[in-house]
Parts: C-alpha cells; structure tokens; sequence
C-alpha cells in the first residue's frame, strides 16, 4: 500500500450530538464509536465491555482497592454461586433478592444438582456462614474483607451498558466488628472512601443521603448513600453502605467470645461500589458535544502522540516522536504513539472522541525547535512547549485538567436543590432537572404512604435525608400535614 | 488485657509434615493452615481463596497482564454467560465442552429463559460472534486480546483448592490474523511468554509439549502446553496455546476483506493461563517441611519486621521498626510490621509457615546499634546488616532468593527424563516419579491404539512431543513395533 494515499480509516472520528440537549442517543453513540461496549451480544442486559472501558475500570478498580486496603481491608474471591439454602437464612434479603436470581440446576448433557445454586445477587449469604466458622474470639475482630466480583440480576427495568446491566462489576467490602459503634464508624468511612476516590479521583461530585426505612438493604437496619447528578437531571446512585447492625449475624450465627468469655453477636457492615455503572456515571457527568472527556487520573491512554509529516521527513518526525514516547513511558506516563496510516486531522477527532485528556503534536518544526505542540482535551485548547521539562509539563496539566472536570461537574450541582413546599412546585423542580428538597412526616415506615403519594404524583423518589449537612425541619409534612421530622430530598431516579 | 503475659494466638504456627512423603497431606494441610482457601463452602469444587492466597493472585495476574500487554493485547470483559446456540456452532468444541457446563434456565421465583445459558466454561464461542461482526477488513488486523475471567466446568475428577476447581481464575487471550503463519508466531510467543512469566517470575520450570491429536483442544489444530513436576512425582499443565487454523473462523464466519478486496477467512489462536491453578504449582514446587516459600516477587507481604522488646524498652523498639516500615514502604516493597500481642518466637515459625521471603528482626539491640537481623526464608539463614542501606540490602536479597528457589526447582527436573524402551521400563520411571520417553508409532489419530494401551498398563499419558529441544527418532515404537515417527514423553499427570 502506498503509504503517501493517507487513507481515513472507515470507522466514524467525528462525533457531535449535544449531551444536554440530548442526553439518551449522546450515551448510546459514544458507547458505541468510542467501542466502550457492543450492545449486540444477543443476550438481555448482557454486554461485552470493550477494551476502552476495561482499561479505565481496571485502573479505577485499582484505586478503590488500594484505598480499601489502606484502610485495612484484605481481599479474597469467593465462588460466584450461592447454595439456595444460603440464600434463604436472612428473612427480609430473601424477600429483597430471590426475585433477581438466576438459578443453576442442570449441568452436561443431563445432570441435575442436589441444591440450586444462586449466580450472586450480592454476597452475604456467601461470605456469612464462612465467617461464622472464622470468627470464634474478640481476637478475630475486627474482620475486613473485599472482593472484586461480577454481580448477576435479572433486572425488570431496562438495561443500558454500565449504568444497568444483569451483569456488573463491583467490589463489595463485608467487615464484621465487635460493637455497633465500630460498624457506625466504618460506615462514616465507607462514604469517606466514596468522596475520596468517587469525587477526588473520578471527579464526579455526590450528595450522600441516608435512605428512608422502605429504601434500605434489604436486610440491614440502615443504608446511606452517594447519589450524582446525570446531564438528563435524574441522579443514580453511586456507592451505597449499609449498617447491618447484628440482624445477619444473628441469622447466620456469627457470633464472637468476649474479653469476659460472654458469647456475643457481632455487628457486620457491607459497602458496595460498582465500578462499571460509577464509569457509566463518570463518563456522562464529564463528557461533551464532540465526545468522551476521561479524567487524566483513570483514561487508559493519559498522552497521545500524533506525528505530523509527509514522506520526506517522515523519518525525522518519527525518531523525535519515539524519543518523546519512550521518555513519557519511562516516566510512568502512561502513552501511546498513533502511528495508524491516516490524517493527523481525523486523528485529532478520533482521539478527541475517545475522550484522551492530552495529545502532543509533533511535525518538522517541532523537530527543528525542540518542542511539541500541547493539547488539552477538556478544554480544546493547544499550546506549545519545550520538550525540555515536558514531563513535569504534563503532570502538570494532567493535574489541571482533572481540576477542570471536577469544578464544572461541580457548578452543575450548585443551585441542584430547590425548596418546594407542594406537589407543584415538586414537579416544577424535578421537570427542570433540580433536586427537591422539603419537609416530610417520616422516614420510618409511617412515612411509607406519603411517599407512594409523591411518587405517584411527581414521578420523583424521595432519595433520603443528609447527612452531610445539618438541617432540621421547621414545619408540616408536604403531603400528610402532620408535623415534619425530617428534611427529605425528591429527585427523578435511574 | 496485660501486654506482658504475651499469649500465643490460638492459630497453630509450627507447620511440620514432609512434603516429598506425604505430598498430599501437606498440600491440604497448608491450604488449611496458611489460610490459602476453605474447603467448607458447601458446594463441591468451588472454594473460597483467602487474603494470603489472593494477594499473590493478584500479583501474578499483574505480571501476566502487563507481558500481554506490552505484546500488545488489550483487555476486555465479556458476559459470564453464554446462549446455548453460541456454543453449539463448532461440533468438536460442543462434544469437548458440552459434558462440562453448568447451565441457567430459571430466574426469580418462577421466571424461564427463553434459551438456556452456559456458565463459560472457556470463552471462544461468547466471543467469536463479535468477533464476526468487528472484523470487516485486513485493516482489522491482528486482534489481539484478552480477559481476566472466572472459568466453570462441572469436572468429574476430584478437585482440590486452586490445582482443580469446578470454578478457577485465568486469563484467556483470544487472537485473529490474516494468515496461518501469524497464527503460528503468535502461538509461539505465548510460550515464550510461559517461559518469562511462569519461569521467570514464579520460578516455576516447565517443559513445553505440542500434545498429540488425540488430547488437543477440542476444535483446534495443535495445542501446545507447558508441564511442570509436581512433588507426588506427577505432572500439571500449566499454560496451553491453541493454534485453531481457520476452524473456529469457518464455524464462526470470521471473514476479512484483503487488501485485493477478497473475501478470506482468518486464522485464529487462544492461550489460557490459569492463574489459580499456577498457584497451586508454584506453591506444591517451592514449599518446604516447614510450610510456604514464597518467591520475593509474587508474596503478598515482601518482609515482615518483628519487633523484639520487654516492657521497659517497647517505646523504642516500636519506634525504629516503624520507622524501618515506613522506609521500606515508602521505597515499594510490601512490608508489615507484625505488632500483634504474641512472642516473637511465634512470630517466626508463623511467617515461616506463611512463607514470607524475608524477616527483619529488630531488638534493643540493634536500635542501639542502628542495625537489623536480617533473616531469609528459603535457607532459614540470618544475618546482621547495618540499617543504612537496608533497602538495597533487601532487593539484592529479594532477588538472591528467587534465584535459588528457581534452581532448587530446576534441580528437580534436572535428570528427570528416563530413557524407557518396553512398558516396564516406562512402569519403573514413573513409579520413581520421573517422566519416560519413548518411540512411539505416532501422535496422529493413528497412535491413539498405542496411547490406550500405554494408559492402561502404566497409568501414564503421552503428554506429547518436546517443541523446545530437537530431537527424531531412531528406532520402532514402543508398543506397535512399526517405525516410529515420534518421540514422545509419558508421565502420570493430574
């Protein structure tokens, strides 16, 4: 082939449907020219993630895993089956989660298995009855574990790749402690974590409720969560943490001898982040019109290099453009040199679509000068460098552009939340995309039927009260009039 | 509860069975003991893997992962399930895998799928169908990629933690190319990749076969596998590499476009490192009477300080193992400072049984003499260094270890192959636990009476023909007396 033809590869570089304006088909498009994930494997809800996605998941389970070790948590992997009998112990988790399972009974040509078994919904029902067997003593406390797992449910609502699938990708933390107070505690760290890792590294920015009593883990005695904002105005939950108390220890057994030899049951905490829907989340809070913006902390590709040349200086251009390559990589930059027998233009769209935070250009001048041309994708703007200090130039701007992210998903949640006092001026918030926030009777179980009047009427949730703020109500439930306990937040929900 | 009574943990720490009498028992024994894995899960052939096991996993899959990639493989995560139809589309493949799958038909508490799903129990046909619709033109290639992936196969053999599970954890690296002999290249590379990761890194030797026709992947044209030595005197596979030809892609419609604009189909490989599995080797090979002997690059936790005090000085020790820790920590070794209320006696035999390559031992004595005991697992040898230059110290020391346990393992495979001429010359070497090797008819279909026999009478299996050294045959095959066209190696394998 006559490399001078510069042919354009066939597949699409430019991208421009507006996210706002637009939010479903921006998210269906970019899943597929970007090739983040490829709809048509032929089974509901099931989706291969491509190599794009993976790459920015692996480094994104990377960090939450380092953080959760950090913090004293140790990993195992457990079977991704369940025995039905498991599954069954824990009263209201079985009510919760039995209509989600897919169930195993047959193997080979025609064998049977003597008990069911359970593709896991979650795992406590693995994880428990084992650590009933291990913790026999106050000395075996507290017990902090994880795992990375894939997580099955036959969900009814539709599916869409990452944000819901009956196939994702979490990793699920199960800690067991001697005392109520210590499980509290790590739930306050498990939303830590959150803040630290969901918004500081991924930059997407959360509101943390503690949910209402008919909202809880199925199971527990209290769930909070982080909730973000989509750019269609409806937010989806990001990490939850749930306060166990010693409900599954007592169903499980899980039970501990004390300093004083007294027999006791422990107290259990589990927190679940799932790192494929938190990227389906981070891609849509941050991307644009033209496509994909990726954090410079978790894109797969950090730096882009396209050479710029015709055939004679082709040589030239490219021995500078390896040098540069082979200097980022050995600084722990993670590069890629795009080569590929096409335009530098349609590259600059291509790589711009797929969201690669910085690209460096480099023709004959640059090559003459010494220097590169810097791009910053967050902002589409470009200037240039020495290639002296090019390194601590890009850390640099890698630093500002996940700054950048950060601060403008940020300026989309100031003003979120609106004060509402009535059914309309719910609806009125929620139809522009905002949060509601108003005054409600209960989030216990007496709150319930208010709750099913909201719903009905303004097709929002309420998501839970803060628990990152400090606020206490004045007045009378929105609905039921009766005096308010609690302040409440009504969003429309994935 | 008073620090000074120095209880000992109830756990046992002294491991002391003879690995080369009673292999099997001390394989159980340190699965059990080290807290590798739980046989107790209740469903037969599916384990839970520990923290001291998952964290070298996790390491092992980092070196694999970053060799794939740096041979330019991305990675991908597909379904765990795969339709029914998908895997009946290769015969020889469905007749291979079929007996082995576990499958899903119901969900929730009445719900059917409308067509049966297959746990994977190897992933060729969840992605070949994408393959198929991916690959339009020579531009396409190569695609090269890869899954880190949960395997399911309903194994009827008995199965043992990591060596053998009904669930086990690999990496699967599936391949297309526009010609039979990029195919063969790549086939080749995998090997090399065994060599570098597997021996290189895990310290684990391995000889490489190509198996015979008769025990080759189903659906493939050649399979090529590594085998190592396991103490009981039986071989393992460890990593195969499957050459498919145009099989799967015939099967599968695989096609490109050429750079003439015909119409061809492609070639395809599949390589399937089973990091569970290695596991199980990589300890069976290194691990001594005593417990684990852990390589320096895979422990979980590189050293471990053991801070040696009384009461009266406790402040000081403390004080400079941490500062020791941090030091170590800060320079990326995996260090833990085991501060835990037990003697350092039993200490010792704990991290011993544990197999963790290097102790720092620090007493009041050597804070005052700013040194340490520096104490290495594979020889049980300590020696004092100066704690300037300590960090230097451990890295050379690292690596020293990791050198003699790779040729301690060699040391054994050294003087293994016995030249065997009649069925009891080949009962004789694989009753002393070595590995015989014959002239044998041939290692095409016509050679599989012969192979039968061999079973039969021996107990061994061909495990194929060495790739890696050059050798033909002279004479007439061991068991039909016709000429021999091979040379073959037989041993009783797991």
């Amino acid at each position: 082939m006559n490399k001078s033809e510069k042919k354009s590869d066939s597949k699409q570089a430019i991208f421009d449907i507006s996210k706002e304006e637009n939010f479903p088909d921006w998210y269906t498009e970019i899943c597929k020219v970007a090739e983040l994930a490829d709809i048509r494997y032929g089974v509901k809800g099931f989706t291969p993630f491509l190599p794009w996605s993976v790459m920015s998941m692996e480094i994104m389970f990377d960090f939450l895993e380092e953080a959760l070790h950090r913090k004293g948590h140790l990993p195992m992997i457990f079977p991704t089956v369940i025995p039905e009998s498991n599954l069954t112990k824990e009263a209201d988790h079985v009510d919760g989660f039995t209509p989600q399972v897919f169930w195993i009974k047959d193997y080979g040509a025609d064998g049977e298995l003597e008990e069911r078994l359970a593709l896991r919904p979650t795992s406590e029902t693995a994880l428990y009855p084992m650590y009933s067997l291990w913790i026999r003593s106050w000395r075996d406390l507290p017990l902090k574990r994880y795992q990375r797992a894939s997580i099955f449910r036959s969900e009814v609502k539709s599916t869409r790749p990452f944000l819901r699938g009956r196939e994702f990708l979490w990793i699920e933390s199960h800690n067991v402690f001697a005392s109520h107070d210590e499980a509290k505690d790590q739930v306050m760290e498990d939303l830590e974590t959150t803040k630290e890792i969901v918004t500081g590294i991924y930059g997407v920015p959360v509101m943390v409720f503690k949910r209402t009593q008919w909202d809880k883990f199925p199971g527990g005695l209290n769930t909070y969560a982080a909730d973000t904002l989509m750019p269609d105005g409806k937010v989806i939950q990001l990490p939850s943490t749930h306060d166990l108390g010693d409900n599954f220890a007592r169903a499980f057994d899980i039970q501990y001898l004390d300093e004083n030899n007294e027999t006791r049951y422990a107290y259990q905490t589990c927190y679940g982040p799932a790192i494929s829907r938190i990227y389906g989340a981070m891609i849509s809070v941050h991307g644009d019109d033209k496509g994909l913006r990726l954090p410079y902390t978790v894109a797969p590709y950090q730096v882009i290099i396209v050479p710029i040349y015709k055939s004679k200086n082709e040589a030239e251009v490219m021995e500078f453009a390896r040098k540069i390559e082979s200097e980022l990589h050995e600084a722990g930059i993670r590069v890629y040199l795009d080569a590929r027998d096409t335009t530098p233009g349609w590259k600059y769209n291509f790589w711009e679509m797929k969201g690669a935070p910085i690209r460096v250009h480099i023709g004959p001048r640059e090559v003459r000068d010494d220097k590169v041309m810097l791009f910053r994708r967050d902002l589409m703007k470009r200037e240039p460098v020495s290639s002296t200090g090019l390194i601590e130039e890009i850390k640099q701007l890698g630093e500002a552009i996940d700054k950048t992210l950060l601060e403008q998903a940020e300026s989309k949640f100031e003003g979120l939340v609106v004060d509402a006092d009535s059914i309309g001026t719910i609806i009125d918030a929620l139809d522009k995309g905002k949060i509601a926030r108003v005054e409600f009777c209960s989030t216990d179980m007496d709150g319930y039927d208010c709750a099913g009047r909201i719903e009905e009427r303004t097709s929002g949730e309420i998501r839970g009260t803060r628990i990152d703020t400090d606020e206490s109500p004045q007045g009378v439930c929105v609905i039921c009039g009766k005096v308010a306990k609690e302040i409440v937040y009504i969003a429309r929900s994935y």
